[in-house]
C-alpha cells in the first residue's frame, strides 16, 4: 500500500495516540524510532505526577464528542512564577466559560478571556523577565552534550533534557518552542503576562519566541482539538465573531478531578539508554523506507515520547 | 491588547493572507519581517507563471463555501519527471472525484485515489531515484553562502534560493520539507511514486524526509483547507470511513482554467536586497515585542513571502 509505506516515515508526535500510529515493521527489519520507544523497558518510563497535569475540557463537538486537552506543566526551575499563577487560576475555575479565541495557521492556538475584562483572582504574581531564563547550573550539561551534541540553527546546542526540549548556551538553559509547547501570552512589557492567556504551537517551531515569551508546559494529549480548529479570519487568526470561539467548559489541575477522571501519562526518560537509541534513530533513519538518513535532527524533530499510563 | 501584541511576533507563513496578518507597527518603530517584505519595491516581486500553478478545488464546505488550494510547482532542475506526470494527471482530469484520505497531526495531509485501483493515464514516466537530487552546479552557491550562511541541523547549509528552501552540501542541492511543501507519495522502492498521490506538510518540518521523498512544489494559498481538517483516527491519520474523506472536485493547471478564474501570485525574489533584509530580520527580531533576538533562524523559519498579484 502506498499509503502505509509513505506513512512509515511518520514522525512520532507528543501525543500518546501517535505512538500507536507507528507502522509495524515486518520481522527482522530495523526498528523505527517509534518502535524503539515502544520497546523501552518499564523502568525507562517516568510517570507524570497528576499535580503537573492541567486538564482543559472544551465544549463537546457538534456530534457531542468530548474534547479533552491535557497539558504537562514544566518542573522547576522553569517558569514557576507563571505556573503558580496557572494553578491559582485553575483552582479559582477562572477559565470556565472562557474560550479559544485565536487559531493562526502554522503558528498558534490561543485561549483565555475574549473580552479581556474578566477580573483575575487575587494573589497572582507579577513575574519578572528574569524568570524567562533558568540557570543551566542545575543541568548535567557536559554529560548531555557529550552524548547528544548536535548543531542547532539558533544557539550553542539544543537537546532533550530531563524530559523537555532545552536549549543550552554559556551556562544557561531555556525551553524551546517546539510543536505543542504551551506559553504565556503577554503585552509589550515582558512583565505583563499573568498566565491567564495561554497559547500552544500548532506549526513549525517558532524558535524566535524562545527567551521572549515564557513557556510553561506542553500539550501531551488532544492537541488535535486545537490544531484542527478552523483558522480565524481576523488579523493574526483571531476569530471575528462569538459564534466562532470554542467554549472552554473547564480547566483543572488533574488532582482536583475525581480520581476516576484523572488522566495518567508517562514519558520516556531522556536520560535513558532507550532514549539515546530513539534519538539516534530519529537523526539517522535506518528503517527500510529511507534511502538517505539525514545524519542529524533538530531538537523539535526528537519529540519526547509520551504515552497513556495504566 | 495582549492579543495583538503576542501576535506581533507572528511568523509570516507561505500563504498570501498571512502577509496581511502582520501587525502594523506604530510610526517610527523598527519594522517586522512581514513589514519589510510588504514594503519591497515591485521590481523585487516575481510573478509566478500560471503554467506553474496547480489548482485544487475541494468540494465546498458544509456552509457551501468554496475551498481552493493553490500549489506552486517547482522549476527545473527539481523533480521534473514527477511534475511532468502531475501535468498529465491534471490534463486527464484524473484527480476529479478522488479525495483527501489522510490527515495526521503535526505531519502531513495526503490526497489521491482512496481505492488505489483507479487506472493511471498512459504515458506516465517512471522516475529514477537520481531525480530526488539535482546538481548544485546550477546554483550560485558561493554567492548565496557568503550572504546567507547559517547553521543547519541537517546538512552543510540550507538557504532560500531561487524562490525555494534549498539545502546545499558537497556540490549538490535539494529542496527541503518545510511547512506547506508538497511531495510525492511512494512505495518502499524509490521508483514507485507516480505523482498521483500527493501530500503536504502540516506540522514541524520533517527534514528526515529530505532526499527520501521527492518534493514537487508548495502550497501558496489555501493550506488551511487541509491543515484544519479533522485528523484521521486510523493508523497514520488515515480516515476510516468514506464519509470522512474530503472530495476533490477538480485539480487543474491554472492555464487550463478560464482566464477570469486563473489565480495570480508573486513571490519576493530570494536574490533581492529586500529579501536579504527580510531574512536578516527573521533571524534577528528587532521589532519592539522582542527582548532577545535569536541570532539565527532555520530555513523553514524564513519562508519565502508569497502574495496575491493584481
Amino acid at each position: 500500500m502506498k499509503h502505509s509505506l509513505l506513512a512509515a516515515a511518520a514522525a512520532l508526535t507528543l501525543t500518546a495516540p501517535s505512538a500507536a500510529q507507528q507502522a509495524p515493521a515486518p520481522a527482522a527489519e530495523i526498528p523505527s524510532p517509534g518502535e524503539i520507544a515502544a520497546a523501552a523497558p518499564a523502568k525507562d518510563w517516568i510517570a507524570i505526577p497528576a499535580s503537573d497535569l492541567l486538564v482543559m475540557d472544551l465544549a463537546p463537538d457538534v456530534k457531542g464528542k468530548p474534547r479533552r486537552v491535557v497539558i504537562q506543566l514544566m518542573p522547576a526551575p522553569f517558569s514557576q512564577g507563571w505556573i503558580g499563577n496557572i494553578r491559582k487560576l485553575a483552582a479559582a475555575h477562572w477559565w470556565d466559560g472562557t474560550s479559544v479565541n485565536r487559531v493562526q495557521d502554522n503558528y498558534v492556538a490561543q485561549w483565555g478571556d475574549a473580552t479581556e475584562k474578566k477580573a483575575l483572582p487575587d494573589g497572582l504574581a507579577v513575574v519578572p523577565e528574569s524568570n524567562y531564563l533558568a540557570s543551566g547550573r542545575a543541568f548535567p550539561i557536559k554529560v548531555v552534550l557529550r552524548r547528544q551534541n548536535r548543531k542547532d540553527a539558533y544557539t550553542g546546542a539544543a537537546v532533550p533534557l530531563l524530559g523537555w526540549p532545552i536549549a543550552l548556551d554559556k551556562g544557561s538553559a531555556w525551553p524551546v518552542h517546539c510543536y505543542g509547547m504551551v506559553g504565556v501570552g503577554r503585552n509589550m512589557s515582558p512583565d505583563t503576562g499573568s498566565g491567564a492567556e495561554l497559547y500552544t504551537v500548532i506549526g513549525h517551531a517558532p524558535r524566535h519566541l524562545d527567551r521572549n515569551i515564557a513557556l510553561v508546559g506542553r500539550v501531551i494529549s488532544g492537541i488535535e482539538y486545537l490544531s484542527s480548529l478552523p483558522r480565524g479570519t481576523g488579523a493574526l487568526g483571531f476569530y471575528e465573531t462569538e459564534a466562532e470561539r470554542v467554549p472552554i467548559a473547564s480547566i483543572r489541575i488533574a488532582t482536583d478531578l475525581p480520581s476516576a477522571d484523572q488522566p495518567k501519562f508517562e514519558y520516556l526518560s531522556t536520560e535513558s539508554d532507550s532514549f539515546a537509541k530513539y534519538a539516534d534513530a530519529r537523526a539517522n533513519r535506518r528503517d527500510p523506507f529511507f534511502i538517505k538518513p539525514a545524519g542529524g535532527a533538530d531538537i523539535c524533530n526528537i519529540p519526547v515520547p509520551v504515552r497513556a499510563a495504566k
